[in-house]
């Protein structure tokens, strides 16, 4: 358990749209950045809200390695289909219009598949997938990201944690949304029992001899993080091919950076991150109404299917997430005491001190 | 090791086509259904080959289960997309098929999906993926299949082993083809351990109250299997979410059966199997030469990464079982004495005698 400071959401995104507009993004882009991050911060996939407003953002922003009035290339389009340059512009906006043209495509035409190469960490993938559910249209959303996964029986760090996302409408039910990185667990994860100076379950990650280690140091230090599945023997391999195929979708086939090519906060040159969508209508196969009867249904089957002993409870992808972003938004945003602190240190830096009143204090 | 007796590829497949024949399949049909079991056992995947041809289809053909002749309706169509109802035919002709016209509307509108509800086991999902090949198309097949997986948190069999399959064009590297069941293993590779009384890993399977066990007879007694990643540590919810959602595009969306009511070999009643399939053009995003030279430098930074200590090698998806296709093509398609003495007997009965000369014998 961690002391946390609670901030009302509304507090927390004003002030990442002034910072954000303070480093030079025009409103509108601020905005949807800021919205983006704070849906994550609200789901709960802490690691990629608020807390990466400098590393990820406004650092790069201030050295000049994101442009924050991007001019977005057009590169091929049909009915369909689209392929964007992003012009080193921040990933959020781009990606948001991205889906929204790939969502105006599906319309058309029943389904849609845009790309975008020469972007920036786009936040949470889910975001993106979740833009679909509301066109009763089934999303998909990837990305390429800094190497952090070993392949199969490598040692070294090629492939990002390169994630998946994908969001089904259903009707009474939430809807399917999965949003998972193709690491077992991100690098975040690693770090957290290294500080706390425990050991992590072996299978998360290989030290540099590609031995699978339980000292998160190890991993840290010229390791790499272990793809969904971990060992041979536990078919890490179908991870490892998962990460490899978001990154042909996201890198070679937008034309983007992949592999080892791809940047990362540490490294002063153009990100060149890959984004891949699609949206699919589902009246386009089946009478919606049935679709979404049935989507219960099987939500609804697998929720009451029988439980492992001591486990009271089955989950669909997406339904933690739901209930978390209903209980911060109603309780107010947990950050933990050191994040604040940086936020305070980084605002004064950025020249927009970070002002935002905590309205509680929990343990989490 | 194992005695196995070598056939050549052509024989195997004459009597296929011969026994599909006999039972009433048109031998177009027949031509398709044993061609694509013969690349499984081409490629290596024995489970999904020859092994199959009474338990998955002449014995179902025999009882009436599946239609040999089945008529194929349009549910839905537009220029992108087709909904089709196989009939309750054969899953190999409706589902190549499918696949071919998935190809030709990308060929025309940059992309193709198409469903298939009321079919049969399909055989290996790759094949289809890989049609898409010669085409320079990204393919991907999915199917659901009968309930053998328990979803995350669960203790009974839930979810079939839903394989996700896709294939890539590359340049002078082969292909990229990943087809690989969302559950850790098969379920007859318990049996295998079953049968030579061995333990299996902890993590393949859960006994009958959920609980992780290394006893074999205790997954096939009652248990699952468990999804990709296994417990939840390791963070199994993505494998049992990602067999989740091939449930969703190939039984709630095709309007196939799902979850616990999708048929097997095992139950008399039509197995109203669905499946999904896609093809998108990749010089509607990217020039295709510069596509497959990145493709190429791809997969060659990962198969020049370096290795873990020990493993003298790291694979490209599909880059065995390309292997082993030659190889057997050569040398001839190994079967178990057990197999061919279930092909002597069952063939009997069937009414065309398994007549195939041995080519060679070996130790696999």
């Amino acid at each position: 358990m961690s002391r946390v400071t609670l901030y009302a959401p509304a507090d927390l995104q004003s002030f990442m749209v002034r910072t954000f507009c303070h480093l030079g993004i025009p409103e509108e882009d601020a905005r949807i950045a800021a919205e983006i991050l704070l849906a994550a911060d609200l789901r709960g996939v802490d690691s990629h809200g608020i807390i990466r407003l400098y590393t990820y953002y406004g650092n790069r922003l201030a050295k000049g390695l994101i442009d924050p009035r991007p001019e977005v290339k057009v590169l091929r389009e049909t009915p369909t289909t689209l392929a964007l340059d992003a012009g080193t512009g921040l990933g959020q906006p781009v990606a948001k219009r991205a889906m929204q043209r790939c969502i105006a495509k599906a319309r058309e035409s029943g389904m849609g598949v845009v790309t975008v190469r020469n972007s920036n960490h786009y936040g949470i993938a889910g975001y993106y997938a979740m833009m679909a559910l509301p066109e009763d249209m089934i999303g998909l959303s990837l990305t390429n990201a800094q190497p952090l996964v070993a392949p199969t029986y490598g040692r070294t760090a090629m492939l990002g944690t390169n994630p998946i996302a994908v969001a089904v409408p259903a009707g009474s039910q939430r809807p399917f949304v999965l949003d998972m990185a193709t690491s077992i667990v991100p690098i975040g994860r690693i770090t957290v029992y290294d500080k706390a100076g425990k050991e992590i379950p072996a299978g998360w990650g290989v030290d540099s001899h590609g031995k699978i280690t339980t000292h998160p140091a190890e991993v840290l230090k010229g390791g790499a993080l272990m793809a969904l599945g971990g060992s041979d023997i536990m078919r890490g391999y179908k991870g490892y091919s998962l990460a490899l195929l978001v990154d042909i979708l996201c890198g070679v086939l937008a034309g983007a950076a992949f592999a080892t090519q791809v940047g990362h906060p540490g490294v002063d040159r153009p990100a060149d991150v890959g984004h891949f969508f699609a949206a699919l209508r589902v009246d386009a196969f089946r009478d919606l109404d049935e679709f979404k009867r049935d989507m219960d249904s099987l939500l609804q089957e697998m929720k009451q299917a029988p439980k492992a002993e001591g486990q009271p409870r089955i989950f669909i992808a997406g339904e933690k997430e739901f209930e978390l972003a209903e209980y911060n938004h109603r309780e107010g945003i947990p950050l933990l005491d050191e994040v604040v602190k940086m936020l305070k240190k980084s605002g004064e830096e950025a020249g927009v001190p970070f002002d935002c009143p905590p309205v509680g204090e929990a343990e989490r």
